[in-house]
């Protein structure tokens, strides 16, 4: 198969960096442009970014050129560009994405912009990698030849993972406390004196977007494609920073419309495949769920990189300590059968943000979206 | 007032040096035994102690001698004590308070054993300080002269406070997610190796402690006050370890019998007040909840010392981020007014230990149970 | 005595919330103006500072209302302001401060700029305060009615405290490597992503100003008090970021001209008093040096706030693990009496900025150089 | 090559797991006991050790059974065992390495004792792997069929890999001070309560360690290769722990015998390789040392992986912020060119531990020691 070419648009920040992990030597697509803000314009990547992934920096791409953030200049430096990938700042990305779509290229992004437009899909693959069939209806709507596919949010896209083969036991209602890690709120984002020896209860904006996210991602498409129809549970965040870099940890309490057997629960999340791993995509984990049964895990640091092979390292979310509320009184304990807890966990800037993008954008290809 | 001769069982360890931290200088009570274990019998306090507590070793504290835990030996040194602090580990308590009890002292006791029996007193004096009526049962049980008072668990302690005003909007479920400090395993509990750049989302024990000490906290005493009518709400608790010092802090998800009006619930916290506060015992904050507005408030660091004057600091717990539950649909948010939201904070070794066991007696003894 | 009108200018910063501490209630000077940055100026400084230091904003300064930091704002809000404080950044200071002195004003600054001004003394009061004489050679060389004295830089106030007794053993060159708290940088100026499980070798123009104002700091002052003879040991310093967030740890490693005395060494550390001390300055620590015998000690979390009285908490620097360097051979230990290591401690936001600052200004009042 | 049957005494602490990821696979050894503490023997490896290291327990591994430490145990497990790898707490280790050498068996161990004895010698294969010819002189010695090699300290292990290629300068004395990871104590060696924000400025024993090895390390071999002369300089340190997880960070003050060239200094240390590196050996890395100019760097977090191709992560210690030592006056600043500074950082458990042991064990395999 010959590579399609690509552009990686905000190359050089924490979110830019991590994207150049999963797309160096990927064998779909191949980094012909990287954009960055204007004071890097004209330096080498190797000038611009200041690299701070695990591992060295790729040799050829320190050497390319970086370019301005716009359509012209990436059009002029590879016109065959089909593939778009975001890791812009919000404010930015909104201006970039829509004009890189009527240019008829092909956006995967990490943004935050846009994803409670109707019929802007946002995707967790093996979650509701069927929501891409929007694309028809995004483009018809918009007349554009290219289209726009988002990440959700970094915190929800563990919980979503959890949820989705939870869903045919009928979900009521979620809450989720998350302990979630610096890193989530970019490289500058938070101060080291905020946060050593401390925790920030408040996320600007991340409830609203946990809550109204997970919905659209755990819904259905309406008959004809055009839109989603929000899953009818409701779930409640408070989301929380604790002083770990990487992983966003989170306590789930669920209810159910009924009764669930634990036992079957557990095999639901053990055995949770999607399209990715049917088609082995690959950046695609062996499993995107898995299942510990040590009441000691998973731990931030110790289960953040999970997933197999190597190629798709920090994809899969782990969970845990999955087990049946239960209520006391004075003469002793009822278990309550409709109710779940368990903790998850997932790597906030890799499932949660690049590794994402690219195995969507993976999907997206093989089934025909793209190019 | 003559001060009572008192004796602190379990000196030397983290909780002891914080009992010593309230207790030098005390206007009600004389510390005139320190006990340890067999290695440090014999030592001064200053070679039995290493001391890591801010501030300096008190200096005649620094030079008393360190006796062996046990009531012949206490009893020998100070044939006239009268109170007995307990910091010792649950298993070594639970031999040596029997025993205290029965020799005529009343124990006030941050161990964990015991806070299950019906009648002995779990106390957070601002909650339930009229649950120290169960001390006439108990020494009619137990034939007892003396007495036991039990602290509850420190992860409860703050949640309870926040609750307690909470109770009479009519209380039906509380999830509870906390994040805790590593001093709330001792000083020995978790390694550096597990903890750095982590979260450990499990304490063994910890959420059945929580769910049920938080129902008879908020319980109410039977008519002949012989037992407590445990609350008839449940809690879930889901207990997590991060990399902070002191401060457990926790997201409680409540849920009401009915629609609560928002400023009303802040008022009630706001201006909640106990015995020790009208009695302006020694050890009582001006106010036992400080309700702040800023919504990146209660963080660990910054509120974990809350308490006013300086002999209360961190016997305030603060509550922050009071809001009501919401839900979304395609089509909009709606505010569910029966659910509040909110997180809390509290210091777990202060209130959730030497402090509210030393405020526990001095309201016991203002009120006539002790002497 | 009647109180000294003061301004501070960068009041909401973090440096200008430490001189906040030290300025409220102090019994010489009456803080009367406050300015900050543009965006802040006409709020209330409750409004205009989000408030991080331990305990709460003083009432009263919460109500002041923020000027624009200029001579005109300040002579304008109060006509008889003697005594300005600076807390703002060095580009900001520099152009500032030359006029607050031009307007007669006595300037006690903690920002980095001048420091190697030949006519201008750079004070720690207990090792070089009678370099405040060079004041009258700044002002006949600068006609001015005001005056600048300046703060050394924060990493190497702890070291010249430790090593102002040393000087008469004849110091002839000090290796200095330093562990260095992240407030050092200022509130955002280390990210939790650099620091969080890290250590940074490199802090930029650290060593060079540690280098040389150690050498101004234990000068002395020539004939005619015109400018400071700088010590003719050298001084090789490694300085290093670690997280921990306040207080800078330091091992020094010290050559002597000769031999010297190992318990006459901790000796004149032990005894180490100054003039502060003699005059009992309000926020003069009892003694200026504590010295520890226990080689775990000191430790920057417990040892950062030492200083009694309460007033003087964190002015005291501590030292620990005083001993011989010595020299291995297949055959054996040589020790070399000629050559001390220890370790020192000192609070780089107290010590090392604000408290330092007010200190000085004391003195300089007591001793009849301001007003 | 047929492989050697291996024994790895002390298989589940920390250091057992860490031989376990350099020993999984290799293509030398064939790892067929495993032994552990008697709480422990009888499990299988899975039950008996509580997994810590990134990755999953290799599958293989997990299930063999855990065998006593002792030589009769591993005897009769596994006839034809020739290798030993030792990762025992030093006081056992004592006891158990003689014995295995009397039988036969080619001890390669990370423990600290013996390193000073003559004829053990203390090897990092690219500094001194010419002091395995000691073990000619130990068989003869001792009667023994079997050797014994040890580990140095993991402090000091970094540190000679950057003096190696300096010593042709001629090294004349050096202060080192080191910033220790937590990890260098063991699993369970530091609490959190001890070091979360943190330094604490002593570490038992260390430094003798540090000061004695390193002479060893960096000496010569007499005529008859029976003995070690140390090297004539002298090493001063000063050890200290911060909260980091893995990687020792420490700054050298080194002062040569003459003048040097900067320039050569960084061209010795980036060229410099050894034996292991001639030999190809499958654990050894392109490069001992890298060099970098970037001053920030290197940073324990974002370099202590440092060490190509993959199976030599970690193993390439890093070397920067090499400048010349320089003292200043009133009237400027002088270079000193015979002294030099740097930063030196090198993986604690991996260069400093089992990777090192296990590039030992393949130099004298190669090189006809073992077998």
């Amino acid at each position: 198969m010959e590579k399609l070419s690509a552009a990686l648009l905000g190359a050089t920040g924490m979110a830019g960096q991590q994207f150049i992990r999963f797309l160096d030597g990927h064998p779909y697509f191949e980094l012909k442009v990287l954009t960055a803000s204007c004071k890097n314009v004209g330096k080498t990547y190797r000038e611009a970014a200041k690299w701070f992934v695990e591992g060295e920096m790729p040799a050829h791409i320190a050497e390319m050129t970086v370019l301005e953030t716009s359509v012209d200049a990436v059009r002029q430096a590879a016109p065959d560009v089909k593939v778009v990938f975001v890791a812009l700042p919000s404010g930015k990305a909104k201006e970039c994405e829509l004009e890189c779509a009527q240019a008829g290229w092909h956006v995967f992004s990490d943004a935050g912009c846009f994803r409670l437009e109707p019929d802007i899909p946002v995707i967790i693959p093996e979650v509701n990698g069927d929501h891409l069939q929007l694309l028809h209806a995004q483009r018809r709507n918009r007349n554009w030849t290219g289209s726009i596919v988002k990440n959700p949010n970094c915190t929800i896209t563990g919980a979503a993972m959890a949820l989705k083969p939870l869903a045919p036991f009928g979900l009521k209602q979620v809450h989720l406390a998350s302990m979630q890690a610096v890193s989530g709120a970019g490289y500058d984002g938070v101060y080291s004196m905020q946060i050593l020896d401390n925790v920030i209860p408040y996320i600007a904006e991340e409830e609203e977007k946990v809550q109204q996210e997970a919905l659209k991602l755990l819904g259905e498409l309406n008959e004809d494609a055009s839109a989603v129809r929000w899953h009818p549970m409701w779930l409640s965040a408070s989301c929380h920073r604790v002083p770990t870099l990487y992983g966003h940890l989170e306590a789930l309490f669920i209810e159910f419309e009924r009764e669930v057997d634990l036992d079957e629960v557990k095999a639901a999340l053990k055995n949770f495949r999607g399209t990715p791993q049917e088609l082995k995509l690959p950046t695609a984990p062996y499993q995107p769920l898995l299942l510990t049964e040590d009441p000691f895990r998973p731990q931030t640091r110790l289960d953040r990189d999970a997933g197999e092979p190597d190629r798709a390292r920090g994809m899969a979310a782990v969970v845990g300590r999955v087990r049946y509320d239960e209520a006391f009184r004075e003469d002793g304990r009822t278990v309550l059968k409709n109710r779940i807890r368990l903790i998850n966990l997932s790597h906030n800037t890799v499932r949660g943000a690049s590794g994402n993008a690219v195995l969507t954008a993976e999907l997206a290809l093989r089934q025909g979206y793209v190019g």
